[in-house]
């Protein structure tokens, strides 16, 4: 059944000659599996071709609608969550400002009422929702508590998995956002087919995920990708340079500086573009480290500061070519600010994928069956 | 007959009804696969059990000497040779003391007369390796090319694969030292089982090879773990210190330079342990920038230095503890010079498995039939 399913799984309507060449199976055989599959509710049956000779032929697909999966991006100032079937057709999404002193449970209602609204959107309750991912900043065990948290106000220490297991379905998956930012980028952005990626968060603060193999690399303790902590290295001091540039209006809002600053330097202001010089070397520092341990076939510049990718890939290919023993590849993000959720949504559908092609355990059950 | 294969790999003799238990296939099965493999030349039969009731008890074993593999290490001083049989029983060894300024053509001929003289003490040729692996220090390409390699005179640019093909065997595979080490440790050193590895080969140079998930990550260009390249972490001037240490002899070569300093800190000469000091912190910010890069399950300390354990861990952990999130789990090398051979045995060894191993490719023919 597991040859058949993944043989129709993302083709769209496929016939039983088709589905047997697939599957290299036999067309006898394909039929009573694809009977099998049918009556579980994982296949639906389309009306069969008219018009030609001999007998009708049957035509089969995947039913994507046979569940939901859910990602949700809780960040500093927002929370997002996106809603797709298991093709990955995104149904529902919802986003939610918070502010970003918020404790524990003002966020956590924000999540449970975003991925709310964004299942109402897809017309799916959470019982239909065969997984959640749920992305974070900090480091997050393998069990979902956030180890350490210096981003977010009170949530060092939370369990997350458990805090949204039944609002959000009876799977929820915590991950470091920075992890699902690479996922994403493999996925449907400029890292499409790439096996060692490096993904660089970079904005209000900054932060590193990678994926080693084609999957995401967590580490021992959930701490790969780090390198912000050792202060050689100017990660630690990078956000300060666009955050305190001179030229912001009085009470801007720090989430915001960074882009000001960026247009500014686009605009050609010297003091803005001296902001952005120290930054990219700061930046570069940090990125040389992670490029320098593990050797990437590309990095990918993200988060809040990926939309002034003009602006600021060639200080920071500048500063960071010589510190490198070559010149790594690099790219800027074209996810923006969607890369944590769309991760996210990734990462449910991975974990929905290996339920359904596991040939140990029992066959999963449909959610709206 | 992979499936008989594998049962029986390892396990020394055994009969048709355990084989046929390990292999989860029926006896009638396991016999004529077992025959098969008989008449190929990768099983033996053992005399029959007898004094037993019924029919005797058919006993096979994996031929183990159906071939062999070589592993080399070139190091700058010394090149290292040692021959196994399929099981991975050492069967044959040999050393060659090299200049350090050995040019190109001289280290050449030195890695063949020491691969001979080991394979002569096997008492085989090379027409029975059916792989060799050959360690050597620098940035190794996936086709065996020396990309870059400070460490040894004339050595950039080198062909290895090409230019020992004839005279090491038909399968030459060309692979970093460090990256070797890291094998070594996990197949018979301090880090059995552990599934990422950083290796760091501390002594005369700094370097570094890593296991993730179980197997060596060598990076796009095979520049994983050159962490030394980055001026801002401490490992291109770590040696110097031991070297420089004012306490030794005049015209101590260099590479005895470390363990005498090392000797003198452990009779506790006040200068020598300031020299260890110095050395210590200088690697532990090396080490950290790839702890935080990669979180390992476990940092093993090897090279030339790692016979001073003793003196070196406890300042090598003062410093590296506080640059870390958490502290790494950290142990010294029991494998000391015999690391990088061992691991090129094991990588000779996996390749030769692969192949065992591969259903889809034709199964491959004894070396010795």
């Amino acid at each position: 059944m597991v040859t058949t399913l993944r043989a129709l799984r993302g083709r769209g309507t496929m016939g039983l000659t088709e589905l047997a060449a697939r599957a290299e199976l036999s067309r006898p055989t394909v039929e009573g599996l694809a009977e099998e599959l049918l009556s579980l509710g994982w296949l639906a049956e389309e009306p069969p071709e008219t018009g030609r000779m001999g007998r009708p032929r049957r035509l089969f697909r995947f039913r994507a609608e046979a569940g939901h999966v859910l990602g949700v991006d809780i960040g500093a100032h927002s929370v997002r969550a996106l809603v797709c079937d298991l093709e990955g057709r995104v149904v529902g999404r919802f986003s939610t400002r918070v502010r970003a002193d918020s404790g524990r449970a003002d966020r956590l209602n924000a999540v449970r009422d975003t991925a709310a609204a964004a299942l109402e959107e897809a017309g799916a309750g959470a019982a239909r929702v065969m997984a959640a991912c749920v992305g974070t900043t900090g480091v997050v065990t393998a069990q979902g508590v956030v180890r350490l948290s210096v981003g977010l106000p009170e949530w060092t220490g939370i369990d997350l998995a458990a805090e949204l297991a039944g609002d959000l379905g009876p799977v929820v998956l915590v991950e470091n956002d920075t992890n699902l930012a690479a996922l994403a980028e493999q996925w449907t952005g400029v890292a499409e087919g790439v096996q060692d990626l490096l993904f660089v968060l970079s904005g209000v603060r900054t932060g590193a995920g990678m994926l080693i193999r084609g999957e995401v690399h967590r580490g021992r303790r959930g701490m790969a990708g780090e390198i912000g902590a050792l202060p050689l290295v100017g990660w630690h001091r990078a956000p300060s340079h666009l955050a305190g540039f001179g030229g912001l209006p009085a009470g801007t809002p720090p989430e915001e500086a960074a882009g000001l600053a960026l247009s500014a330097a686009r605009s050609g202001d010297p003091a803005a573009r001296w902001a952005v010089e120290q930054y990219a070397h700061d930046l570069a520092e940090g990125i040389a480290a992670l490029v320098l341990a593990m050797d990437p076939d590309l990095v990918v510049i993200g988060g809040g500061v990926s939309r002034s990718g003009d602006v600021l890939l060639e200080p920071i290919r500048r500063h960071l070519d010589p510190l490198c023993l070559e010149p790594p590849r690099l790219a800027v993000s074209t996810l923006g600010d969607q890369a944590v959720v769309l991760g996210a949504l990734r990462h449910a559908l991975n974990h929905v994928d290996a339920g359904l092609y596991d040939i140990d355990a029992p066959f999963p059950t449909p959610k709206d069956s």
